[in-house]
């Protein structure tokens, strides 16, 4: 397992934050057994033995001893704390960010958001975190941030915070109020919607322009 | 928060396991979305906020400012892995456990088995875990053991680990599947499907006949 220095308690990732994929999916919202759009952010926990760093390779997936056919991959702006932050308000929230990075989710592909996908999500070594922190007070304002993707070289996503459904500030406070954040957990504030497909031997790249990159290699089965 | 000793990595919860639990959910099992019973373990995740102690008050929890009307309390036996333990066999799991003792799951009440009640179940200092942890080579059996909890004196829950769906090999082998599991993470292997409810003040007191206890208290709004 691949030691990262940068998360020390825990890794919560905002599932749904892609303003135009949760415009895309309101007719499934509709269905059963919810039967309306989720009214607070979707979260999941990427755990302890998926993190890992910039320039690791990342397992291929299997399952029951077989090489699983897909993985999927998407890049989200990271927010690292530097003071335990508990219940604070949208206006407070951005004083206790540390810092700033990048996180890469692989996974298997996302069919659903009912059940939790523990096993989709929690692969082994599937969180690579960028190795830099930007200080907090090097970033004047998160919401004008793009993080870009490349796979191969080539360009699959390009995510301006600023089209998420919630801001990095509403999303501090709002997870502030569920659970207390410490000093090294660390937000993945949201993904594109549509993750991009990766192979084995696929490079992976993502970047804030001229601030944050990070880059990871995915493994052969 | 409070420092635990015990659990370094990551705390797993199994939820379903109850047999009687499990048997009396069929028919909500058969709606929509999924229109049939899960075929693998639902694990949850107690996150690194939610680690607590013997002895610890357990947070009376508030939604926007008020304290909630109802929280619940299960306790389960937890294994405590001594080694790296990944895509194990039934018959090798209980060789990477270090050792057994109790976890305490407080959470608001269980309403739903889909969307991942992250809200519910990462409550602050939720999950106390055992101080004492018994090795595993003075457990000879554990589908043996029986996790009682009282609830000011009475007991509410009278669980025998051989009432489970899985067991605890099954659920190890599983679950090492799915994700590395490390030396000081905690698999919580099954909870009573009806969990007690408590209100604040209240004493909840667990225990593993004549082997583990875990006591804690249930503070005030």
């Amino acid at each position: 397992m691949t030691n990262n220095p940068i998360v020390k308690g825990k890794l919560v990732c905002v599932a749904l934050n892609d303003a135009n994929q949760f415009e895309a999916m309101q007719a499934e919202f509709n269905e059963a057994p919810y039967k309306s759009a989720p009214t607070q952010p979707v979260l999941y926990f990427k755990t302890h033995n998926t993190w890992s760093t910039d320039g690791a390779s990342v397992e291929w997936a299997t399952n029951e001893g077989q090489a699983v056919d897909s993985m999927v991959v998407g890049a989200s702006l990271a927010v690292v704390f530097g003071e335990e932050c508990c219940r604070v308000s949208q206006d407070e929230a951005l004083k206790y960010v540390g810092g700033y990075t990048l996180v890469h989710d692989f996974s298997l592909p996302e069919l659903t958001y009912y059940r939790p996908d523990i096993k989709g999500k929690c692969l082994d070594g599937s969180a690579p975190i960028g190795s830099v922190v930007i200080p907090a007070s090097d970033i004047s304002d998160p919401q004008a941030l793009t993080v870009t993707t490349q796979v191969n070289g080539e360009t699959v996503h390009e995510m301006p915070v600023s089209q998420m459904v919630r801001s990095v500030a509403e999303l501090i406070s709002t997870i502030s109020y569920i659970m207390t954040l410490q000093p090294g957990d660390v937000i993945a504030i949201g993904f594109p919607g549509q993750r991009a497909p990766v192979k084995q031997g696929d490079k992976v790249s993502s970047a804030i322009a001229g601030v944050i990159e990070l880059n990871n290699v995915v493994g052969r089965a």
